[in-house]
């Protein structure tokens, strides 16, 4: 019977790995069922869930802790656009049958280094094995003021758009991992490919600006599936409709020298998605706060247009003053 | 520029089949990146975890609708054997290119209906496409009084184990969907063997017995992995041991059909899991009223063993008087 007296070997993994990230006394230390948690008086609990599967979002050789890192920051970007604050995260982890131990130690350092870094540690968890390729699930909890969770629907004609960091910087990085040879045909210096590459692999989310989000904003999202796409959604959740100047829009450096030799990669830039900025909607006379709150916290945002009335569509104009004729809005998942 | 103001298949897909299972006002009829909630004033929110993988955890042909209950339940029997009233969930679904849509609709309209029939309605949720198998992750989200989360760990020398329901059932229903002449061999009536195979497919979680788990049991957790194993845990996180009497054990007449053809089904009965009862440690000055009580709400509660002095071993004793030994304590993912 002493079987029964020892721990199964998924017992022993999550004790091993993933104890350590279970900071918040109400995680039990992963020893029972269910984390019990109570946000702060006169807040609201946010719930989103994002994940990721081997080879449909991320690189099955991509560094494990970047894989973790990626997932969760995809959530606490999500966080980060409703003006929440992480408080903790759950996840599901599928892992192939004779997973490599080393894989799953390295994913589980860069969990536990982001769980720190954000303030965000890590509740629960589901292990399985899976016939297919691995896959990662985490649903994530932030807390607003009751109420102050910051809608997709909100932004009124007169609004003016903005952006934090940059654009198109993810989907070029993806690009170029597919097709290193673009790098050569873009002319990039080797730090502007390595940072279109870095921006792909892990997302730089805007956590820091969520209480000025929340502050400022009328509606906003994260972009995830492509500023153009994005942008529409977030018109029709508010019954309007967005003009963005293209010349406005915040580009790298590196962005900036592909398009210069490669002009079509103007719809990469706008619809190919990872940018994980905060895309947000700003009544006229916040707009001077908001960038000098956000400037305070070294968070780069930039007005790209304005929201007019209309439904759900939005206008990209370029230099000309011409629309563009963009073949797809958005990464879409199905 | 038409494209921009159209929703993407992925978004009809959602509106279609799930937004209308987004009954609570804080999912924003999934209209939104996040949900937010407020747990009631006064109550812990406990948070939970678990899914399923075609071919591992269900069978591909299995009926749309039952993969979505089952899940679902899998979710509400943590949250029942943690004290929890069910709040809400959310849904990570992956599927294959190629999906059948009719799946998807079998599979929703199955979710909604037990959505509705536990109050615990879907907050929000990720699809994907996955080069592998069908695979669904939900977190799930009760509500308990403050603090009042039965834990694992509070069991002691003394009080009296008991299990609701019936175990077994289900290990045994799998093993007749793997090997239909069992049925035959085990001279099971039609309806014996439907009763089996029924509870594999569809668990029976004891929501109606979280208030009743929370006032009496000084330890509980949902037997999921079978009943030695899972026993096993519970006095390992208590700190005590147990034993338990085979010749108590709750079992269907089918279970005992099959059992007394075979006797080396005592094995798979303890530890074939997917049972989803609710197995707690009770002080003995409260097991009157916990049968009482139960027997009210119309589930059978079956005293089966003792908690022990003893570091988290577990003793089956057979009719013999003398201890089981088990090969294998518990179905382990890893």
């Amino acid at each position: 019977m002493s079987k029964q007296t020892q721990q199964s070997a998924e017992e022993r993994l999550i004790a091993h790995y993933f104890k350590p990230l279970a900071t918040h006394p109400g995680a039990f230390g992963l020893g029972d069922d269910a984390a019990a948690i109570a946000p702060p008086a006169g807040c609201d609990l946010v719930l989103t869930t994002d994940g990721v599967i081997a080879g449909v979002h991320f690189f099955p050789d991509d560094p494990p802790d970047t894989v973790a890192k990626k997932v969760l920051r995809m959530n606490l970007s999500d966080l980060a656009a409703k003006g929440a604050t992480p408080f903790g995260f759950l996840l599901a982890l599928a892992l192939p049958q004779g997973f490599d131990e080393a894989w799953l130690a390295g994913f589980a350092r860069g969990l536990g280094e982001d769980a720190d870094r954000y303030g965000c540690p890590l509740l629960g968890g589901d292990t399985d094995h899976t016939p297919g390729p691995i896959s990662v699930s985490i649903a994530a909890f932030g807390t607003v003021p009751h109420g102050g969770m910051v809608r997709r629907a909100g932004a009124k004609p007169g609004d003016r758009v903005v952006i934090t960091g940059s654009v198109g910087d993810a989907a070029l990085g993806l690009r170029l991992r597919r097709d290193p040879s673009a790098a050569r045909h873009w002319t990039l210096a080797h730090q502007q490919e390595e940072h279109l590459r870095a921006r792909y692999l892990l997302p730089q989310p805007r956590n820091l600006l969520a209480d000025v989000v929340r502050a400022h904003a009328s509606a906003a999202m994260d972009v995830s599936d492509g500023l153009a796409g994005d942008l529409g959604k977030l018109c029709r959740a508010s019954g309007v409709a967005a003009e963005v100047d293209v010349a406005r829009l915040p580009l790298s450096a590196a962005a900036r020298a592909a398009l210069a030799r490669e002009p079509a990669l103007i719809e990469i830039i706008l619809t190919g998605g990872d940018d994980y900025e905060i895309l947000a909607t700003v009544p006229r006379d916040r707009v001077k706060a908001l960038h000098a709150e956000a400037s305070a916290l070294g968070v780069a945002v930039t007005e790209i247009g304005a929201v007019v009335a209309g439904a759900g569509a939005t206008r990209i104009i370029d230099a000309d003053g011409k629309a563009l004729a963009l073949t797809q809005s958005s990464f879409s998942h199905f």
